[in-house]
């Protein structure tokens, strides 16, 4: 896949050495976060929802209900940009100035169309937990026709994106080096728990190993 | 303060029950999560950038550069939909349809005006600091004007805003009980990691006690 072209909408701007524009490195950021936030017009004023996406290829997909005022607004072809977006720390400087953050964060443009027929819903939806929970899917109570009509996906070339990563220390003043001042990083991750077994589980059924492979931040 | 009044731009529409609008609810989240997106308008066309942020009374602030276009445009006095979102866990239920997760989410519109002023803008990034790392700002290199010149901080009364909580197990279809599938959450939680010094740190400066209190997520 060719990587992407900054135009004006999706050019970055601001500290432009952080910028990314390889196509790896943009799918790489949607694929390990996995969470995003949608952006939208409605009657020219800006909505933004978060929700959890996904990949496949050069598409990115959400989902939800068919009821969803988001989706039915972006299902219908507008522009929409979805922003991707983990803190991974507080960078401590010297000074205020120079203080920032560690991130990773990679921004959208697209529009989103729905996913349509009963099949290429299920394997969305299919993908979807692969995603987050592997292994997950084949051990359901099996999707029927009422509750695929009841879930909206929608799908979104990318046709425009930019990421932007911040990682290290801070790049203080020369002169504030010699300052007695404690500079550093504070890390900030995303850490996946213990599972909490729902009490109405049968007794006898043990947390699934595919637990351990829920990936999300 | 008085609560929100939804209106048709704020109101929860799926799954009301899960929407809250006073003013407490609102206001602890924005001051729990401390990360934020920020939706704009481009020429009709939606961006999100997503950034720190923090609140003071009934308004909620971000900062960046003089030179960020962001800040630039949302300064304009133009509508803003700020949205404020933790994911606090999967909830895994017996089928995909009541699959789920929990997280805490607030929606907030304005339109956002720069704080104007040296002494004004110096005790708004006084209180952004001390959000997020309470004592550190008088340990600092003080700010200076060519500093603060380049720093812009933005400001947003709170006109409209709307949570969105969801905690707890899944809620399935009751003859899915009786199934041998493991149901459960898997929490999802933001962990502040153990200090990194920076190597050019000088001999000797111990990291300050109130790293302990950096509060995030």
């Amino acid at each position: 896949m060719p990587d992407f072209t900054p135009t004006p909408r999706s050019r970055v701007k601001r500290l432009n050495q952080r910028a990314h524009y390889d196509v790896e490195t943009v799918h790489r950021l949607i694929d390990e976060i996995g969470t995003g936030s949608v952006g939208y017009v409605i009657e020219g004023e800006p909505h933004v929802t978060p929700t959890l996406v996904w990949r496949e290829g050069d598409k990115v997909y959400w989902h939800g209900s068919s009821a969803s005022r988001m989706l039915k607004t972006v299902r219908g072809g507008v522009p929409v940009c979805v922003n991707v977006f983990h803190l991974d720390g507080l960078v401590l400087a010297r000074s205020g100035m120079h203080s920032s953050v560690n991130y990773r964060s990679v921004t959208l443009f697209g529009s989103a169309a729905p996913v349509e027929g009963e099949q290429a819903k299920e394997a969305s939806l299919r993908a979807f937990l692969d995603r987050f929970v592997p292994g997950r899917w084949d051990n359901l109570h099996p999707i029927n026709k009422q509750e695929l009509k009841a879930t909206m996906v929608v799908s979104m070339t990318i046709e425009e994106a930019s990421a932007k990563i911040r990682t290290g220390h801070c790049a203080d003043d020369e002169e504030d080096y010699a300052l007695d001042i404690w500079a550093g990083i504070v890390p900030v991750t995303t850490v996946i728990g213990t599972p909490e077994p729902d009490p109405r589980n049968k007794a006898g059924i043990a947390a699934p190993a595919y637990l351990d492979n829920v990936r999300i931040g």
